[in-house]
C-alpha cells in the first residue's frame, strides 16, 4: 500500500464525545456564559481533534510548500517566475514577511521544494528536496501533471509533514502565478463560475484580470476535470506545492493534529485533501480571510469561518501563524481557566505576575 | 500643577514625519505592495508613535482595574456585587480568563483597585492600592462621584502606568454593572439614544435590559452631563475603575507608548481620555469589536477599527490581551522583512529554524 493511501487510512473524525467533555467544561468556567465567544468554540475543536484538555501546541511550524506553474507563459501574474527561486532563498535567509510572522507566533518556517521550475540545489540541507517536476505543465494547453505525479507530491507533503512531527501545522506557499491553479481548483469545486473567483493575485490589472478568467475557463474546459475526484482536479488543473500542502493537511489530520490553513491558495489544497478524506476537515482551523474573492466561498465549503480578518493577500504562511497565537489563546482557554468548582477548591495557579506591584 | 494636567501637557501628537518613513519603507519591502494590509496600517502607527523603525514591545502589560457601581441596586446586572472582589482574588491567584489569554501574549497582568465597594487590604502588595471611595454613587439618584474624586481616579490610573513602565499597555476592567454607566458615557459622548447603545452585559434578560436602559436614559436626565467635558460626563455617569482606565491610557500616550484598548468598558474609558486630550487616540489600538452594541458606535467617534471579532464579551483585558501579538507582528513588519534594496545587499537574517530539515 502507497503512502498517501495509509495515510488516509489514518485519518478519523475527530472526537465527538471529547466535544461534549469540552463543552461541559467550558459551560461551567468562572465567566459568563461563552464570553469568551469563538476561542471556546474553537477550543472545542482542539478538544475534538487532540482528545485532551490539554493539547500541546510547543512544535509549531509552518510549511511553505514551493512550486512554479506553467500557466504563467500566459500573462497571468505580476511577477516574473524567477520571484520563486529568490524568494525561496529569502525564506532560508530569514528575512521573508512569514518568517518574521512566524518568529511572532514562537514558530519555526520549514520550506519544501515541490516543483520550482529551477536548480535549487545549493540550498541542500535548508529546505526539504520533494521536487517531482520543474513547474507544473501549462493548464491552458492541457493537464498540470499526470495523476502519479500529482499523488507522489502529495506524498511529498505528508513526508514532510511525518519527518516535522510538528503539534501544530501551519501551511504556506510561494509560486509565482498559483493564483490561477487555485481559482480554477475553486471554480471545479464550488461550481461557481470563474469570473466570480479569480482575484487580482500580486496585483494585476483590469485587463490582465479579464485575460486570467479566460485563461482558467480554457483550462477547465480543456481538461474537464472529475470534480468529485479531488487527485483528477488537483492533477488537471492544479499545481505541485498545492499538493504539497494537501499532503501536509492530510498528514495532519492523520495524526489528529491541528493544522492552520493559510489563504487562497492553501485553501484549494485544503479543498482538495477534503474531497481525497472528508474527514480531515475535523483537523482544520482557517487562519484568515484573504482579499482574494474565490476564498470565502471555499471556506463555506469547508463549513469554515476564518479567524482574522486584515486585509492579508500575501499568502507564504503568514496568515497561518498570525492565527496560530489565537490557537493558543484557545488552547489556555480549555485548559487554564479555573471552573466555578475549582475556584470553591483553590486550586493554585502560577500565571499572575506582580513582581512590579507597589 | 496636578499630576492630571501635567500628563495632559506632556501628550504630543504622534509624528507625521516617522508616519511618512515607515510608510516609504513599508511600500519599499520585497512584497507585493501592502499585501500585508492591516499589520502594516498598524505599523505605520507604531512608528508614528515610537518615532523609530524599532519599537520596543518587550515589557506588556495588562492593567486590570477594578471598581464597583453604585447602580447595581437598580437591578442592572446579572451577577451580584461580590463577584467584584472575588474575581480580583481570581485575577492575583491566576485562574481569570486573563491571566490565560496574557500568558499567551507574554504579557503580564497587574490588577489596581479603583473602588472596590469591599475591603481588599489582604491583598496588599499583590495589587495596586488606588482606591477613592468604596463604589460610586447610585447614577439613577445623583452623580457617581465628585469632580475632585473623578481626578484622583484618574491620576491613580496614571501613577500605576507610571510605575509599571510598561513597553505596551492593555487595558482591562472588573466591576459589577460597569456596562451601565458605560452605555451612559456612550450615549452621552456619541448623542445616541440609550436604547441604541445599551447590551446585555453578563447577560440579562429583555426584561432586565428594558430597565437597564430606562436606567442609563434616568441618570443622564438627572445629572446632565455636559458632553463636552469629560471630566464632567466622568464624575457624573461614570465609574473608579474606568477612570483608572482613562488614567492608564493617558500616561501611556505621554510615554509615547502603545496602549491596546479592550471592549466595551474599555472604549468608554478610552473615550473620556479622549475628551481629556484628544489627542491621546493617537497612541490607542483597537483590540476586538465587543459583542456589546454600544462598542463599535464609541471606536467610530475614536476613528478606530478593531483588530479581532470574535465574539468577546467578557472584559478584563481579555480582547487587548489577545491582539497584544498582533501588535507584535506589526512591529516584526515594520522591522524585520527586507525591502528590495536590502534583498539586494545580502543582509543577514537569523529567524530562519531550519534544524529538522532532511
Amino acid at each position: 500500500m502507497n503512502l498517501l493511501q495509509e495515510t488516509i487510512d489514518k485519518i478519523i473524525p475527530a472526537s465527538s464525545q471529547w466535544r461534549d467533555k469540552a463543552h461541559q467544561r467550558l459551560s461551567n468556567l468562572a465567566i459568563p456564559h461563552w464570553s469568551l465567544g469563538r476561542l471556546m468554540d474553537l477550543a472545542e475543536d482542539l478538544a475534538a481533534m487532540s482528545q485532551t484538555f490539554t493539547p500541546k501546541l510547543e512544535k509549531r511550524v509552518i510549511v511553505t510548500c514551493a512550486g512554479d506553474h506553467g500557466v504563467v507563459e500566459e500573462g497571468v501574474s505580476a511577477f516574473p517566475q524567477d520571484v520563486t527561486p529568490q524568494m525561496v532563498e529569502n525564506f532560508v535567509r530569514g528575512g521573508a514577511s512569514i518568517n518574521a510572522l512566524a518568529a511572532s507566533a514562537s514558530a519555526s518556517v520549514v520550506v519544501a521544494d515541490f516543483g520550482v521550475a529551477y536548480d535549487l540545489s545549493h540550498l541542500r540541507g535548508k529546505i526539504f528536496d520533494k521536487k517531482v517536476m520543474h513547474g507544473t505543465n501549462n493548464i491552458a494547453k492541457g493537464p498540470a501533471m499526470s495523476r502519479e505525479q500529482a499523488s507522489k507530491a502529495i506524498e511529498g507533503g505528508i513526508e514532510v509533514a511525518l519527518e516535522l512531527d510538528a503539534d501544530m501545522y501551519g501551511t504556506g506557499e510561494m509560486g509565482i502565478g498559483n493564483t490561477t491553479p487555485s481559482a480554477a481548483i475553486c471554480a471545479c469545486l464550488t461550481g461557481l463560475e470563474a469570473k466570480d473567483v479569480t482575484g487580482r493575485g500580486t496585483g494585476i490589472d483590469d485587463k490582465a484580470l479579464d485575460n486570467k478568467v479566460a485563461v482558467i475557463r480554457r483550462a477547465i474546459d480543456l481538461n474537464q476535470p472529475d470534480c468529485n475526484d479531488g487527485l483528477d482536479v488537483l492533477s488537471k488543473v492544479g499545481g505541485l506545492e498545492i499538493a504539497g500542502i494537501a499532503g501536509v493537511i492530510l498528514a495532519a489530520a492523520s495524526l489528529r493534529r491541528p493544522v492552520v490553513i493559510d489563504g487562497f491558495i492553501s485553501t484549494a489544497a485544503a479543498l482538495i485533501a477534503w474531497k481525497i478524506k472528508p474527514e480531515c476537515a475535523d483537523y482544520m482551523i482557517a487562519s484568515h480571510k484573504s482579499v482574494e474573492i474565490g476564498h470565502i466561498k471555499m471556506l463555506e465549503l469547508l463549513k469554515k469561518i476564518p479567524l482574522i480578518d486584515l486585509g492579508l493577500r500575501l499568502g507564504e504562511g503568514t496568515g497561518a501563524a498570525l492565527a496560530m497565537n489565537i490557537v493558543d489563546a484557545s488552547r489556555r482557554v480549555l485548559n487554564d481557566i479555573l471552573t466555578f468548582d475549582e475556584l470553591a477548591e483553590d486550586v493554585p495557579k502560577d500565571n499572575f505576575n506582580c513582581s512590579s506591584v507597589n
